[in-house]
């Protein structure tokens, strides 16, 4: 079986990297962008698999656009970091097959192999199954779960986790403390989590904007951080040892308990 | 020269660190404890380099028990993770030499190789430049600096790193999300981040109420944070991206800009 991908948004970071990443596996690839030859109505015409691989914000309206363009036994996915939304739109504007995926790394990874692709089926098996295997063969992880699970876990691997870099950040430079003194006393703690930020903040900043607003799940993830932020500021405010000890002891029941030997 | 080394609070575990690592580079230690037959007492009249390794709210009582009985040449360090306070209590309890000193790794570090030790000059040069010898020519990689600038830094290496990991770790046992899907989705970031934050809840919870209460420079650091917490919180609400999206370009200027290619 020959299969042609059309990568409509596919000159933007992820879309390079899996044009980059089907052809290393001997597909077709056909790629739409405000600069491109092909117009995304074209290669929505042509392809099998149709992969819609624009910034968040976007995703409705290119998939309102190039929808009823697909033939209807050729499939319709994307590769946005949220799920629900995205999937609502394709399920809602086309018949056919539809898959949401979510490559859970960025575009600075040299190979697939070891990173982890989220799919969430949306409708039909055949393009579902065509994607899990090639991805799988490539040596992807591949984990399978619905658009809201995806969106609440999320929350927090992706939510929380940039919010609290940025959060960091934003204090460090607020601070001004010398760069090179953050380097010369850190710890290894904090060298890795420096480290972490300084690579978040050099990617695409409307990424992140788009994760921190687009994801529902995220209002119920920042409350929870919110409340443990006031938490920990209160015992300190008061000079509460024994209460910031008994706090940390808490969380760790939940956070490590099946860790501890 | 031969030293003799006393360790009041040796058993605790940086004290037995410090313990193996001056035993392995020939120097006799004496222990004092609790549990020890030999007292606290006993020890500060017996080494020519007694160093308090207790919890940091006992430094200043142990400071002042421990201070008249040193022999006159002898130097008082310690070994704590702020530095004003407990210079402040050495300097004022014990005429003769003082060194502040804070290792930046914890107790599960098998070498010094490498590994970070803050020095703080408190009075005296002899023992201050036999300590620094002692540590570089064990490949530590020694800081030099003053008290206040020591607790300046340290504000961000470990007020704020540590305030973040311990936020995220409450929010996420807040938020029950099963730690199997954490780790299945986990992206590259927030598998670093998840395991900081494990590494974290695994250690003495003491120490890192301690190192939150007790650092006098934590309070300007934990206002810039509550700040950038309330800031981006501020633009998710309002589902404001472009102002989301300008908030992380300005923070980036002063963050990573000596970096930017």
């Amino acid at each position: 079986m020959s299969v042609t991908v059309g990568l409509i948004g596919g000159r933007g970071q992820m879309g390079r990297w899996f044009k980059r990443f089907f052809e290393g596996q001997g597909l077709e690839v056909l790629v739409a962008d405000l600069d491109t030859p092909q117009t995304s109505q074209e290669v929505a015409r042509a392809a099998d698999v149709v992969i819609i691989s624009v910034p968040i914000p976007q995703v409705k309206r290119v998939v309102k656009e190039v929808a009823p363009l697909l033939r209807p036994d050729a499939a319709l996915m994307d590769l946005t970091s949220v799920k629900q939304s995205p999937m609502r739109a394709m399920l809602a504007h086309f018949a056919g097959e539809v898959v949401g995926t979510h490559p859970l790394f960025g575009p600075g990874e040299e190979s697939i192999a070891g990173r982890t692709v989220v799919l969430c089926p949306g409708r039909g098996e055949r393009w579902f199954n065509w994607l899990k295997t090639l991805l799988q063969d490539a040596g992807a992880r591949v984990k399978v779960t619905t658009a809201a699970q995806h969106d609440r876990i999320m929350a927090v691997v992706q939510g929380l986790a940039h919010f609290v870099l940025i959060a960091l950040g934003k204090s460090i430079s607020q601070l001004k403390v010398d760069p090179r003194d953050l380097e010369d006393f850190a710890t290894p703690t904090f060298a890795t989590l420096h480290q972490l930020a300084r690579h978040l903040f050099k990617q695409d900043p409307t990424l992140y904007a788009c994760i921190q607003l687009q994801n529902p799940a995220n209002r119920v993830a920042l409350r929870a951080l919110e409340d443990a932020v006031a938490d920990i500021l209160y015992f300190i405010q008061r000079q509460n040892a024994d209460g910031l000890v008994r706090f940390i002891e808490d969380v760790k029941q939940g956070f490590v308990a099946d860790e501890i030997e």
